[in-house]
């Protein structure tokens, strides 16, 4: 299990005796029982799954690498903690790691008055998910590859007249049909003006020609998501709007071409943000350029903004998403899902990128 | 504003000098900005929003009545902690409530570490939003008719060799379509011996003839959030599963009459939970009757179960889903949500109870 093997050099890293699991996203990320009732425990010396009656037996079929600790059900009580506490004590254990997001005010007293020191990791745990094994790559090229045949499907139902509620009805209706297990975020459905709105949320505006269309939804499949953005027309394009489209596109494709092992995650950001600001249009790209791909809850690196100074590896995965968002005109982004294979960033996305003007 | 009043009872009630309102649960309920970033800090005297400069436009407009306290904008810092605390030297004040599912332990200890009374909040926050008002009310009417439409809708979709997640795809869509903000929880459709799981997720399994149809779903429309059960049939279904439909069908009925302003809630579940035990098949109705209605989220009161000792009142909300799984074999499920007007629980559902059977 590789990845106790990630969570057990972090242990050294900090000089901890153990961590503790709480989050949701940190359990489907170890492949372990994901529900509340379900804490992975996970010392220098063992792995633990601590649970209630409930999960018992799903976990004696599911969990034969975890020793499974069982505790009453008791909807207030935090009974899960005092059983780390005393396997603390039992091997003269110290310092407990836990996630910074997720532990409670009550259940970090308890640890507190046990004499345990506890440390908070944040950014050690998104780091933890950062640089993805071949199942994951696997997984997210999957999930990718089906996003791509949503959008295709989506694209045929876009007509004038309809509404962006329900462009984004069909959205999750392709989604869901597909077998996602849910969409990644809330859809994001704009036209015509309002794609100067960088995450509008679809309303009942009619859809009109010659107008932009803006598309950005993921899917969760296998617990790995994806996320994708694409802008279309019926009908030609104003001028003004095939000119920040084509810049977007340029911005796009060159800073995907400078993702690469070694470089620095702004840098990435420098190489679109600055094709758009030589071009005049830089305060109207007013978001970072991409973030990571994976779990994709609680964070996941890498950022790629003006301040990240992360050094891009192999095996990361990201959004690239230039924007240009102008108050009164509107907006265009494109957006394609980035993994870093042999070197060198390759987009896992197979939808054209040149303006789409459907009929 | 007749929620302010609401947490200032609670202030006293508590000996508080302040509340600092986290959530984005408790900022819908107060009709306020929902951002992360926005933080609502109510005293014995004054009610501010605190908030960094990106939401200082927006703020403006739609807050006149919040006094907009204004900082930096850093990621990683608790800005807005030194903020309250700054207050609370000011005025001398000592005790602070908290949301005790929201506050991170930095946060907690920078409060601490000024010599703050830090009182941690949970039941009590659940029960401010328990009585619902006249817009409210209003609101959940709203949504459960649009929810009943939507479910018209989707039964015209059911025919036999469809796999349940296309069934579950056009609830999606016909739920977006209408203007759903999103789904108030993840889909559940179960056919056939799958129903005997309460929570079944959609698969690619298709649907046959003469098997139940588990249908549970609901929507957030206007920050409020319904959730509606019903089980439906292509052709008639077997006598054992047509048994137990009519007994969970009499338990729904008989409980919903039960629910009156003063009783307690654990005695409206055993109106149903008799029902059922007398006939045989208690064991196989496994969780509690319902749960309360709102914004539908961190929890909502009253509980409908075995322990709840909650007296219902006026205006409360809540579903009432009485369930019996039996492996092997499948199960029932009929869930409406209810509201207690003038005393009375009433349900807002309008779709029949009695079995469909679709041709």
């Amino acid at each position: 299990m590789q990845k106790v093997t990630k969570v057990r050099e972090l242990l050294g890293q900090k000089g901890l005796d153990a961590i503790w699991i709480k989050s949701k996203t940190m359990k489907k990320w170890l492949a372990t029982m994901t529900g509340s009732g379900c804490q992975i425990f996970i010392t220098r010396e063992d792995e633990y799954l601590i649970l209630d009656g409930r999960y018992l037996a799903e976990a004696k079929d599911k969990e034969p690498n975890l020793n499974i600790l069982l505790h009453e059900q008791n909807a207030n009580a935090i009974e899960y903690v005092y059983m780390m506490i005393n396997i603390f004590q039992k091997k003269g254990y110290q310092n407990l790691g836990v996630e910074a997001r997720d532990i409670s005010v009550k259940e970090y007293q308890a640890l507190l008055d046990a004499g345990i020191n506890v440390t908070l990791l944040d950014q050690e745990i998104v780091s933890l998910r950062m640089i993805k094994d071949e199942s994951e790559i696997a997984k997210l090229k999957e999930v990718v590859e089906l996003t791509d045949q949503i959008f295709l499907k989506v694209l045929s139902k876009v007509r004038p007249g309809m509404t962006e509620n329900e462009l984004s009805a069909w959205i999750q209706y392709y989604s869901i049909s597909a077998g996602a297990q849910k969409m990644s975020f809330d859809t994001i459905v704009a036209t015509g003006e309002r794609t100067a709105y960088p995450h509008g949320r679809p309303t009942n505006k009619i859809i009109k020609e010659h107008e932009p269309i803006m598309i950005d939804f993921g899917i969760q499949y296998d617990n790995y998501q994806s996320d994708m953005t694409r802008v279309c027309f019926i009908k030609k394009p104003t001028p003004e709007i095939k000119e920040v489209y084509n810049l977007v596109l340029e911005a796009q494709k060159k800073s995907i071409e400078s993702i690469k092992t070694g470089v620095l995650a702004k840098d990435v950001d420098s190489v679109a943000r600055n094709i758009i600001t030589d071009a005049g249009y830089g305060k109207y790209f007013n978001h970072g350029l991409g973030h990571g791909l994976g779990i994709g809850e609680d964070g996941e690196g890498p950022l790629l903004n003006k301040q990240s100074t992360t050094i891009l590896q192999n095996n990361m995965a990201m959004s690239c998403e230039p924007g240009v968002y102008i108050p009164g005109l509107g907006g265009i982004r494109i957006e394609d899902d980035v993994v870093i294979l042999n070197g060198i960033g390759m987009s896992l996305n197979k939808t054209t990128k040149d303006y789409i003007i459907l009929d």
